[in-house]
């Protein structure tokens, strides 16, 4: 590996800040190691990626970023296991879905050996950074934003590629009451919901805000035209068991596509569950409701992991999720974690040793 | 005025770049002044606006407007008349946009006084800055972005509105050549489009850069359930002269309320040009276009003013349009301009003496 790494430059902090941070009582996302990587892109190409003291970025007031939202960002972790080795989960899935992002915003593509051997090299440096509580993971922010100048309304010329570490907790703290749209939306047919685009995180926070109010944790992202079709819950995608069938709807350029999502759907099958990707309808899910067919929904990703929802909201009327002893929700939560914190055999070839 | 200004600190810069600016070949938004006004939001409020140096912006690399493109920004002008005085177009539009803008994105609203003493404040200070040229002048970019920090996909706590201003010349040299897009599309229904958020901008550039590549210059946006509505051109609203009648689509959740788009309406009126405000088709554009009886098309909007449409492309043909002597295009942007550099009466009372 060592010679591999002769490109990345490394500046390493002389104090640290590991002792300030209580790992008994993490939040999600929001303290940082003591470094980060960058890597500009200038000139029509990646220069060498550095890793450095964690610390501020000077922009240009004029720099693309703080004007056309032109940024995308991944979210991954790296988990400790009881031997205090560090895996990470299908990371090349992320670096894969950073360049379809990146594609789609115009943004260049950052080639795999940079990303990979950066996050690695990052999470050696950082191996005391990662939690060993259950539940906790070093929570890793690779983004790239347009650094490059200008008002008119075209791509940026430069950009940085950047990858932060912040040691986390639980993203939901219990179970999740979610509120299916029927007015607001995140993503256009033909627009860039596929992508970890910014700003389709900024145009949820107004719906989710006003969920909040009524009392919801979450939005169900249903489709723009009709609102009939449930697309994702927030920064999730979404599983319903009807019976004993767990469905969940098809990836589109409306839909991200998960990484937690497609390993779910593998796990399942491989249980022996019957999995169904398809079109699903909030008055299917409404009906199932009351008839006692609906069993379970739990929103998938690499932040909440599996997270079951208690009740959904629809035009004026929660409706209460049954509290399953069997319940698929938990056997594929333990399921996927035991691979990620390397508890159990990985016969998918998923985990990922740094 | 004086008593007002007593909120706005002031420091100036001690040396100036105006020297270095060729004014008679200026670009669009490329070269900027020597000062800007910055004016933090923390702890719940507005604090006291700053006008300060034109400088770098420091941020943390957790900062929202990084990964979640929290962002909105408006685009306003500054005109200098023959007697040297400076004018702003409906400047309070834009202040109105701007906190609609900022409601959709859980952005905090910024008070009238604030962006209206602030911006008046900063152009007596760049008076210089404002060119003389004929077609050329101050454009002033406001903007407000999210600073506070966190991984969490949730609005931020802090932010920083921001006006910078840019001497330029015109936006667009010479006619434009559009394309109808029939694949990718800007907003959704329930979505941001009618908000200037940073994100609807970056997710442009792709199908933008597309275009560029078959030799247009611009995508004509339409609906993204069915590519049958014309909607907007690029980051300007678009007027479609069939026979004598002036059209143009109604704004709606899709589609930004231009301020140039409703002052053309105005000036049409005036002239007695007759003028639809309705739902405007392909299929419509495209039969006018063959039957002669599709006169003109233009853009719209504060940086390319009344921007002529001489060629639009729809499932790989081109239509011409006719060079007409007498075109609306021409009338209009000689009534607009005339009011904004004033250079004529301003019946409506649009022109705001800074
Ligand atoms: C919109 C959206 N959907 C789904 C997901 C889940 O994807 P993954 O499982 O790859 O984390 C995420 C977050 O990562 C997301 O932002
Ligand atoms: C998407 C979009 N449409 C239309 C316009 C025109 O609006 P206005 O005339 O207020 O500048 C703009 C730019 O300002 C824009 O960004």
């Amino acid at each position: 590996m060592e010679a591999q790494l002769k490109n990345i430059k490394i500046e390493k902090s002389k104090t640290t800040k590991i002792n300030e941070v209580d790992f008994d009582n993490l939040a999600f996302g929001s303290v940082y190691s003591d470094h980060m990587l960058v890597c500009d892109y200038k000139n029509g190409a990646w220069e060498t990626p550095e890793i450095m003291p964690y610390q501020p970025i000077t922009l240009d007031p004029a720099a693309k970023i703080f004007h056309y939202g032109q940024s995308i960002f991944e979210g991954m972790k790296a988990y400790k296991d009881s031997s205090g080795a560090t895996w990470l989960f299908r990371p090349k899935n992320n670096h894969k879905r950073l360049n379809i992002s990146a594609r789609r915003l115009a943004i260049p593509e950052i080639p795999e050996e940079i990303f990979m051997e950066g996050l690695t090299t990052l999470l050696r440096l950082e191996k005391d950074w990662i939690p060993s509580n259950p539940g906790s993971s070093l929570y890793i922010r690779p983004f790239i934003l347009a650094s490059g100048n200008g008002f008119h309304a075209s791509p940026a010329d430069e950009y940085k590629f950047i990858i932060c570490c912040a040691p986390s907790g639980a993203y939901f703290s219990g179970k999740v009451k979610v509120l299916i749209e029927e007015k607001y939306s995140r993503s256009a047919n033909g627009g860039v919901g596929y992508a970890k685009a910014g700003g389709n995180y900024a145009g949820q926070f107004y719906p989710t805000q006003l969920a909040v109010k009524k009392g919801y944790n979450q939005v169900i992202w249903t489709d723009d035209n009709t609102h009939e079709y449930i697309e994702e819950a927030g920064a999730m995608n979404i599983f319903i068991r009807i019976n004993d069938t767990l469905i969940t709807g098809p990836t589109s350029d409306r839909i991200l596509d998960g990484i937690t999502r497609k390993s779910i759907l593998e796990i399942a099958e491989d249980e022996g569950i019957q999995t169904e990707v398809r079109k699903i309808t909030v008055t299917e899910v409404v009906r199932a409701a009351k008839s006692g067919a609906l069993k379970e929904m739990f929103g998938a990703g690499t932040a909440a992991v599996v997270s079951p929802i208690s009740t959904f909201g629809h035009k004026g009327v929660d409706y209460d999720l049954p509290e399953l002893q069997d319940n698929f929700a938990s056997l594929l939560k333990k399921r996927i974690t035991d691979i990620q914190y390397n508890r159990a055999e990985d016969k998918f070839g998923w985990r990922y040793k740094v």
